[in-house]
């Protein structure tokens, strides 16, 4: 049985987040996703991905994983599979892996990018896929503080409370801020993060950008390993799952 | 009494256009702009505006005006409409004018940009801001059509059938296409527009883009004063009023 791997872009405004939830959340986009495989190949396919994105969450490179006895040639499935989604989810690509590849154990490391608004205006182009932050930001201060990220650490700070996790170490091989105009992007690569983890790094850059906490501050969040020492969870509008390497 | 002019952004998915409308027709953004004046001032003022945007169609710069008793000073004007705008609605800037300004009468020029995104593969994030061409199209022949727009002359051709005008000439000052990654842009700048102008000639363009119309057909439009030799009407999400100039 052919083993397929697909790229996913979607716009998650509209969506319960990837994981299938019980329906009084609203819909999901593994529930959108297994029915269009369903009414696709007929069979019913209950798809992996690499980044269970929560909800309001975008993704530009998802990646997921199934089984299917399907015959469709696999350059086909991209354009099949977007005549059944709905157009704020699209298909980019499809290939054949081996049977043993798991969307998300496979994954060598994961790139999310959060994305910072920073004006006093509002943005009515980028507001379903940025945060909007209208207080002036120390755009420095916010890279230094970014920088103490990198490296292989314990991310318990940055967790959300109550998650149910053992191991709190994950390492971060890429914590860059870069701008653009008004916006501030914040590209975290780790080989795996823990639930809420960018959107509370995001939250805590932001803290530094405004004053609040030092750049210096961050080493002393990480060791603390308390999720109170973190600044809050930024908004979840902001992050894109950008691309997953195997 | 003091004469206002405000610059507006809205994302026009959502919105049957600018102007009131018949209730069933969903809500307009002059509808919806004139309850936050209401609710502001405590009087009813009846914003007019440079562009009447059609239903789907956005603007990043368009330009109201309207005469007000109000003491609010003007450069409160702005956060002051954003907190009682919804969140697809922006007020960018206010300054006052004199009592004969009129932002659609005084307008010496406006710039509307058409947006295609040519791709067989959908783009979630730019699919309600532009027209998905799944065809090849041919950028360089689709620019030299661009270009017969340039100048004065009757646009009758590119008016939308029983539109009722009696003076069908426009002087396009500018008809340029630019691209960037997947996306093409044509840019117009004119005195005024007739009904649907804009994306008639985005219809047309991407008929050239296409090979079914030649470059050189564009004049030979223009001189048949007649919709029926143009291109199909390029659908509303494409378009945005970028900028007016007085």
């Amino acid at each position: 049985m052919p083993h397929l791997k697909i790229t996913l872009a979607y716009d998650g405004t509209n969506y319960a987040g990837w994981q299938v939830q019980p329906a009084a959340h609203g819909p999901t986009i593994q529930g959108v996703v297994a029915a269009a495989l369903n009414r696709l190949t007929g069979e019913r396919i209950c798809p992996v991905a690499a980044g269970r994105t929560d909800a309001g969450v975008h993704a530009r490179g998802q990646v997921i994983s199934f089984s299917t006895s399907s015959r469709i040639p696999v350059d086909r499935w991209p354009l099949a599979l977007n005549s059944l989604l709905p157009e704020d989810i699209a298909a980019l690509g499809a290939e054949v892996v081996s049977p043993e590849f798991h969307a998300r154990y496979s994954a060598r490391w994961k790139w999310y990018r959060y994305t910072i608004y920073n004006h006093s205006l509002p943005d009515v182009f980028s507001r379903r896929y940025s945060w909007q932050v209208r207080h002036p930001l120390d755009f420095a201060a916010m890279a230094r503080g970014a920088s103490y990220f990198t490296g292989r650490h314990d991310f318990r700070s940055f967790c959300a409370a109550g998650s149910p996790v053992r191991n709190y170490e994950r390492e971060v091989l890429k914590a860059n801020l870069s701008r653009e105009g008004n916006f501030i992007f914040f590209d975290v690569v780790a080989n795996g993060f823990l639930y809420h983890m960018v959107r509370i790094m995001a939250g805590t850059l932001v803290e530094i950008g405004r004053g609040r906490l030092l750049p210096e501050d961050v080493p002393v969040i990480l060791a603390a390993r308390s999720r109170e020492k973190a600044g809050p969870t930024a908004p979840p509008q902001g992050l894109c799952l950008e691309r997953v390497e195997y």
